[in-house]
């Protein structure tokens, strides 16, 4: 199954008193991933939802294994690990620069048109990344 | 000049690796300072922003004092330096819990449309922002 | 078991272009929460925090149902769904003014030093929490 | 005078309820600007605060032009506009791809030392922001 790996430098906005990254913005940074990714499958998330169509989150988990500091590059590696007309979910993993796992998680969602009803996306943007996601 | 006060805690994602709240953190603070101010003139922006009447920000500035840590209580006084159909402008001061001033600073603001085209804001909204600022 | 609740009100910068709370701001009310049901406990998790005593977040996870606003008053209410010596969790439901469920999840955490490394928390500590969790 | 280009893509994290990218996170942007100046200049700002030299801000100014938007790309161009051995001084500007200035602002810095006292930074610190400074 495809990984899409979105490269990020930590921001000094990003830590907290802990001198570490406040483990919120991990979730940032997998709307990061799945931006990319949807990016690198030719459907760009900005474009689908121009035309009408939102991918709402409805759960998000995070396993935290080590820290990030300020500066320090990360990379995250992002999957579509479900897909249906209805919805679809992606699980991430980020790295530090010596490949040591700092967090894994995952993301639900669902589709849903331009006023929040949930919605059944285009059948060419499932297909899409159906294609995408099944090449290595 | 009237000035309103807003009290807030400082949340733990607000400290950054200095252990103090990160400077970005005061422009935040002033919107919420302005949020304030606006309910308490009888004008809520959320009201006005359903409205079609938006308050772009177009100039900020702050200047830092004294450093606020992790739990601390702070007061925003807000006062609204400018006021004309065109747009406004607010000053606030940040104080700790023992009257410090830890910050000051102002923004300006022009009125839009929903379309964040520059309009004139309707006279009854300047007129109830001008009757709140010139009591005490 | 003991429920602490906790007002927030929507802030600007917290919403995003879907007009709604974006979805990672969930996780640092969820912080909020938790430190205003250590605050109601009598163990302030600052004072905690000073004495040596971190309290690190390793798993988060937080399920969305319906979407607030800007301006929105919401409720957090935090409970302490599980306790020992070695680490903590704490569960969250999130509630609009109405009192219609926003969101609910739950975040696990670790005791560590000031270093950062694994640790007891002391026995003080953590009866006084067992006390506050059992106690209606 | 020396000018240091970042480039940034909008996160859907930074954008708010206009659909535009929320004002106070250009504040952010000028430190990934500075951030990057002094990598640039051979000083990378981790690597001094870890050498016990903070550079602490004092005032910060911020004029916006135009709005950026999800998922634009955005370019920081940051100049170090002052340089004394108590403190500093950068400018930047924030321009969209098609070189249309977004904002333009200034901080304001003071060395100090690991407690936060200001301080002298080393003369060779300074020696070396100066240089690269000077040259085009």
């Amino acid at each position: 199954m495809r990984t899409v790996e979105t490269r990020l430098r930590v921001r000094y906005s990003e830590t907290d008193r802990m001198g570490i990254v406040y483990h919120a913005h991990y979730i940032s940074w997998f709307e990061i991933g799945r931006t990319e990714y949807c990016r690198a499958a030719g459907v760009p998330y900005r474009r689908l939802e121009d035309a009408g169509l939102l991918i709402l989150v409805t759960a998000v988990e995070c396993r935290y294994r080590r820290s990030a500091r300020y500066d320090d590059e990360v990379r995250v590696a992002t999957s579509l690990s479900e897909l249906a007309s209805r919805g679809l979910a992606f699980s991430y993993e980020v790295f530090d620069a010596d490949g040591r796992r700092l967090a894994d998680g995952a993301t639900r969602h669902v589709f849903a048109d331009s006023g929040g009803r949930p919605t059944r996306a285009p059948a060419d943007v499932v297909d899409v990344l159906a294609r995408f996601r099944a090449t290595a």
